[in-house]
């Protein structure tokens, strides 16, 4: 296993620590949840939203939380929801008067920690809802999943949900805003090769050299059915496809485009994507008015990239184009 | 060879074709001349900021395009320095009253090409200045390079002068500032695996299973002596130290830290390693005044990491904390 790791267990304890150390002025960790929130969370008039899943995933959702995103996130070990008992110590800990928002991708796992936990949050009487985000149109259930799978899609949902608390919109109105985002969000992701858990040490699964993995899980689960290895173009039309037809997005729509790399693809790879998909939606007459390249939901080091696209209306358009403020940048 | 690729002579262009197409409001791409430049230079009262190399290395430079950056990026193919022709058309296009500053990482093909394109600028009467970039600590001289590699600490000097020009320094003024910047620069990095260009289709050299390259190039060039595969603090150890004599840096100091992602190794191991390099540098009285995790010049997709550290005065510090837009962001 090549990877930067000293104990696998202390793989996500010590990558929160860097990620606080690296933003000393606005993000705390606490050790005891695994958490990593705002220094000035909770606000007073302000929904709190939290987001958590497995690690593995990055930089969602640690390091998409600041002004505008997230007020918290709690993750779990790699690929694994994160224990009921800290997503409700979250939920206390981020609870303002107006209300915590969890935001949780459609696992089992994660589903059962979010629910357990928000009923034990609401019997100490505090405001809390759930929100769920399945756009991945790869598979209708899946080894973790029943119903669809949450997957690079939740970007979109918490950026307008973040950005619609900060104008003070109350709990009832984000869940329907991240209802309305999640409606109009289609995603599905190919691998080029198997990832690599720090604790197994070797590949999670095998994916021969002349093989790619159609509508992969962001844990490695199985897609659609395995492929061959072609062309850039070949490959995009495999996912583009699917993805199109499910809304479906027809000529006339104006859409955001995400091109999602899943952690070990890089960067000049996802460019070249990103154009030959945009030419394409163009061709069929679909407007792309904002653009996504980049790194938001990955496979921990599984080379391989997905496709997402929202279809934009005036409000959403707007939730999505409002200032935030994360840790992670580059300059 | 498992990448997006279609004809891999077209791997840069369609990269370029990308990155316009994601930002169309403020980057043109000239297939003429292979370049990326800001739609509104040159401007007459700044000097225009352009930096080439080979492509493989993004973001850098192509993707850090934009006000208080560079004003344009004229790259290669992959690994391989722009041809001369090229980055003479690019000083021309860029050339504004206050002059054209021409950043290099030293290394001699690249050298070569923008000391002629620059020697032909001048011959028309423009005014042009360059400057060579040398961070890496590892090797004296190298396979492509008499004297030090320029690597991922060129970030800082592009950052620098590029805020440096938003203020209306004069090209004099940018060679100072620049050559400070580069003076008080150091990077070292190891590689975990090895990278594939897109043309050969292939690994570029071969690394053990249980090895790994310490003082690597960034086109995979040999560093100081092959390694073992060891914990992250172990393997991190082997760079950091190299850093921190080379200047040398000392108890007092105030410093920027960049942990650099080489294009394979997940951002979860880049602030693992964040983490435990500014531990590290603390205990020793080391003060980390500003952090910068991520990608910021890679060798395509080579698993690996390099560390930079910038002995920061009141000026420099201001100047890396200038504003800056550019067109790749996550959000």
């Amino acid at each position: 296993m090549k990877k930067f790791v000293n104990d696998p267990k202390q793989f996500v304890p010590q990558m929160l620590q860097g990620l606080a150390l690296a933003n000393p002025d606005t993000l705390t960790y606490v050790p005891d949840y695994n958490l990593i929130m705002r220094k000035d969370a909770p606000r007073d008039g302000k929904v709190s939203i939290v987001q958590g899943s497995g690690s593995g995933h990055e930089p969602a959702h640690v390091m998409t939380v600041g002004k505008g995103m997230l007020d918290a996130a709690c993750p779990g070990d790699v690929f694994s929801a994160p224990p009921m008992d800290y997503v409700y110590e979250t939920a206390k800990l981020l609870a303002s008067p107006a209300g915590v928002l969890l935001l949780v991708n459609n696992y089992t796992g994660d589903r059962m920690a979010f629910e357990m936990a928000s009923e034990l949050a609401e019997a100490d009487g505090l405001k809390v809802k759930t929100l769920f985000i399945d756009d991945d149109v790869a598979v209708q259930d899946s080894t973790y999943t029943v119903g669809r799978r949450g997957v690079a899609g939740n970007f979109f949902v918490m950026k307008a949900v973040g950005a619609a608390a900060e104008e003070g919109a109350d709990l009832d109105e984000l869940i329907r805003v991240g209802e309305k985002v999640n409606s109009v969000t289609r995603t599905m992701g190919l691998a080029l090769t198997p990832c690599t858990p720090p604790a197994k040490g070797s590949p999670l699964f095998e994916l021969p050299e002349d093989e790619i993995e159609i509508g992969v899980g962001i844990h490695g689960e199985p897609g659609r059915r395995r492929g061959k290895l072609g062309t850039a173009d070949e490959m995009l039309a495999e996912i583009l496809e699917p993805v199109v037809k499910d809304l479906p997005f027809s000529s006339g729509d104006r859409v955001a485009l995400m091109i999602n790399g899943l952690g070990g693809t890089p960067i000049s790879e996802l460019y070249l994507l990103y154009g030959r998909a945009h030419q394409q939606l163009t061709d069929r007459g679909i407007e792309i008015g904002r653009s996504y390249v980049g790194e938001y939901c990955t496979s921990l080091d599984m080379a391989g990239a997905s496709i997402t696209l929202v279809r934009l209306d005036d409000e959403i358009e707007r939730l999505l184009a409002a200032p935030a403020e994360i840790g992670v940048r580059i300059f």
